[in-house]
């Protein structure tokens, strides 16, 4: 086994792909009003349709996150490419701690590990890391380990679960990074906008992202104006979703109040 | 398209069955003190075996209902009859907003929805309008969504999940409601009482009700008993269940106790 | 049907296996400062890979538990042998019964019920009787019921979730205590040490136990030292785990403290 | 319990929908050269997306049938209202036997039964009573028992799988027919079209049969010719799909060929 | 480890349990012209309902077997008691080959593997001494390797599947024999009787048979005049099941009759 | 879109992996005398232990083939880069076109479909072409479409089922080959050596072959000699596996015999 690259021999590891684009900073900052819900509905009507990751769940009710995606990818292990039997001399090596070390503030890690019940991809150290260089939050398609000191580190996660292994314990290996992930049936590209919250994981194509916003900013206001009406006892096919009679009782509303961002 | 009702070319939607009676309200205040497993087990005893929800689970830890139920069915989404790719527009005239305008104080809302994972059958908005309509709680076997916004209303709820999902966005449709249904395995007619804590949902058939009643208060009472005796340190197997013994020193007991309501 | 004994024509229940140790106290004492992912993570490198029980999660967050284990078994119910549909005048006879009468301080129950959705193992009054008997936790590849009061008696809990359905009522019946179990695909012998919390449940091979303390007593060592320089700004490749750089430097550390016991 | 229908105290059953027309003969004539896959493309490309039923397969390689279909649909057991513990008595009363009494030459059979693996919606008996009457298929999201006489009998069938259990003997009992119904999640309504070979059951709305028999024909009419110049070694990529050439080159021919029907 | 028995350091392997009575070779004979389904629907008359193994399905289409139980259990693999990862010398030693050695004519091996897709329980070798044995058939709640070659050796085999791996080699090990089982959701205990055919595997508590087998008999041969009746063009609900009407229609059919063993 | 190529505008597809080279004919060639089982036990005792694929089974019974692995990887559909909706425009320029283009005599074709129940990787003109093109089989985790015709065209697959829909009218879309793929759980690297029988598909690391080759052959012709010993009668446990009495038997029976090839 080569000593430099312990790695290397059959499979050069790990595998890291293309530069690419963060999401810039001002979309992440008008997203953060909205919701992952709304973000999947507002994503379908514009014809994008698989965009909520089946499977992960907030650890922690209440969790809520947006941020630029940074990719990780898991594939089965084999021993002749690389195992987990000698963790400490091994996962030092991988795609796992490699992509640690390029987390920038506010990213997102979105993890392709195959939704495996034995596969414990982050552990108390690694989320605390994760967490020193900035990391906004991880959606992980596979489950987490340390989950008691993990909650206290505060950092908001999606996952399947917990479990008491590590990450290359067992059927699973770290392979890439910076590469496309499939995580619960959504694609993810490196720099995609990801919405999560109590809902799920939502993964919004970068480009599509502006479009989204003011889509779904018009959405939440109108439906700020419909709560109020429902509240005030009106009846809800007359204010949800708007008629044409409540959508322009809406905008006058809308057009006469005082000037505030959304939400 | 029929514009007066965009769902009727091919099958008039929404459904709705007949007119049902909805559980006495003395049953209902009885029935409180009963917990979902007596419930089930008495049932059990008197010959009903199918009664436990399978799959929804309280969506907040606590949570406790009892109530008539109301009932309302989803069925495959297809694109020649209705579907929600433009929601705004169809889901407004749909056995879903249908039913929220006929809910009542009391009543407990028993959704087929097939476990769906993709199907978000209710979200804030909705919640919102039933809560507000006197309804008292919720047991779905879908999922929801706008979960931050719905926990803070405070509405009990089972159900198998939260997506981002809107209800009709993918693979159902609302389609009847005041019709029998199939939830989690288990029959629920209109009228039935559902009791549901954090063990599940049990529906109790309406005609069931006083018997089971009449059974589980005597249980509730000697259980309580039994209880008192075991943190005095009796013997499991001389107080639990009663023991030909312990029940004639249970109705001792009993007999000797000033009279108060049940638990 | 034998009136001594209403379970024994067809085959004599409950089954007892043989007499067997618990774990010693001191390996219990230390083994508590040891997490269940170390655990785990240990006995692999030792050679014993499937020690981490799937299905159980623990019904509250936070629980943590060390013991020894305690064993139940159910089977597949069959009414010419033993079933719940009497469940007062029956159950008292099986092993479910018999074996909280043999429950000693500290013990850890773990329970085979083929991770049955049917089957509420334990419910409050059983519960309670095994906390007054000093039982320490309970790990079951099943069910539980009268959820809300078995949270209040704040004993830990490992299951496959929550269920009106009492014990014996639908697919299984206690048949033996005090015998191998396979609880989540792990093989647990009476005796064997039991660690549980937030990650799951990880049984520990009795004899395995001392190499296994020694080992992770270290591991938790350094991890410490390698969180303190993480921390600190340290890279993680470096720190974590330990290079043959960094491990020199820990041991210095180490050396060089104050004596305290490890965590 | 009433003597005349045992079945009606609680919920008069059977339930029968509203008369329907079955497909008309032509539409069934010409669907009979389109296969199951070609017509659920063909339905995509239209814009009806969930078609093909899923769970159900062919219980004899190289089935196949096209045919109007004829609903029956089960729900959850209760014993309140029907149970099948006295099966002789009872079942001769429900949907089951009714809808057999209403089966024309040429209709296919589709049967909601929730995909369970504990009912097994039809036996030796049924079948060849199905078959007596002009029976052309059956398509049931559940299980068939007397599989090895049942396939004797050669009426094409696509299940879950075979059972021992009779069709009411532990979790379902037959509600209804001549009823919208939902299998492996497509929507059936009476008197759609089925179409299903080893590839499965795929459901034509009745309204979309002759839209869809004619871009099939054309559809199966290319194909042959891309098969063909596939065969004398021509590429993939220049004969299947057709491009602008080999669509002109397919039409020359099509257009030079003696008039036969396609297929 | 001990050199004589390598298996015998933590836990003495393998575990045999008592000895039993094989089922009587009358009832096997006559129950041999009953099928699965009527021997699973008579026992739930006689109030046995947990018969029918669930999972294990006909290696080939058309098999059939009736025969003594004999029983074989799997534990999940423990390396500190017993590993397949030498599998030539340990296989040896353990339940699989000791409870070859015991085979009489006649025998179905009933097996417990969990449902398994990873344990390969029996291959050409073991199947192929199994025969020469005189075994009957396997009934396996496991996967079998080596398929194509034991296809050939004829044995009735009922199981969940293929798979390339041995038995020992991942997560089972061969624990005990002549003990209870489950398999399929079913207790089988050593000498009931097995009865499966195409539509599964049936366990016939030994001491049923022979009620079974005399209702079983009647209703054989009350079926096969329903049949013919049908045939002749009756009507379902006249014949199957037979009415009071048809019944003393049957009875005069049967009594006239000349005499010969039913089927 | 791009006109040039309509799946470039977000992410340039189809990606296609190195060069690599194929698995050299003469270890395929002494390959083939090697079943999937003993390829999978043997490659366990070399110490890989994920070989096998779970979830693809043989779509005839008594396939079998030996190959180098070409493989082809699906990501899950997303309409802003690619989606099946008009698929006769789209699909050919994806990565299931191109793959086939360069299909190689021998070529076993692996592919990752992530088991999906949805998504008909090939239908009849494409297994038609790789036929052509000489290609030896397709193990696909995921299904096949007009299963009929492909049944006809005798290439051995191994697939998860069938499904009327083609390959991206759903979920997925073809994305990369000529990389690393997970199918059923086990990575797959191109020229890999596939073995797959009626026990399942087994990958055979290209690195391996040789030592597995010596070790089978040797295995393969012990096993002739213990099934000799066991038709003539030997007991099980003398003969299989060899004792150091049996192998010493073996070795002069093998060194006596004519030289002719193993198996």
């Amino acid at each position: 086994m080569d000593t430099e690259n312990p790695l290397s021999t059959v499979w050069p590891l790990p595998v890291r792909g293309e530069p690419f684009h963060r999401a810039d900073a001002e979309s992440l900052r008008r997203m953060d009003a909205i919701s992952a819900a709304t973000a999947c509905a507002k994503l379908h009507t514009m014809g994008i349709t698989r965009t909520a990751v089946q499977g992960p769940t907030a650890l922690e009710t209440g969790s809520r996150v947006v941020g630029s995606a940074l990719t990780l990818q898991f594939m089965p292990q084999r021993e002749d490419i690389a195992s987990g039997h000698g963790q400490e001399y091994i996962e030092r090596d991988t795609a796992l701690w490699a992509v640690l070390e390029t987390v920038q503030p506010g990213d997102v890690l979105v993890v392709q590990a195959w939704g495996s019940a034995f596969t414990g991809c982050f552990g108390d150290m690694l989320v605390r890391y994760f967490k020193r260089r900035g990391g906004a939050g991880i959606v992980v398609d596979g489950r987490i380990r340390d989950a008691a000191r993990v909650r206290r580190l505060g950092v908001p996660i999606w996952c399947t679960g917990t479990t008491p292994h590590y990450a290359s314990q067992t059927d699973l290996f770290p392979w890439a990074y910076d590469v496309p992930v499939a995580a619960g049936g959504v694609l993810c590209l490196p720099g995609d906008v990801v919405v999560a919250d109590d809902d799920g994981a939502v993964i919004v194509p970068a480009a599509k992202a502006p479009a989204l916003i003011q889509d779904a900013e018009d959405h939440e206001d109108w439906e700020s104006f419909s709560r109020m009406r429902l509240e005030q006892g009106a009846r809800l096919s007359d204010y949800y979703p708007l008629s044409a009679n409540s959508r322009a009782e809406y905008e006058l509303w809308r057009d006469s109040r005082p000037k505030l961002p959304a939400q």
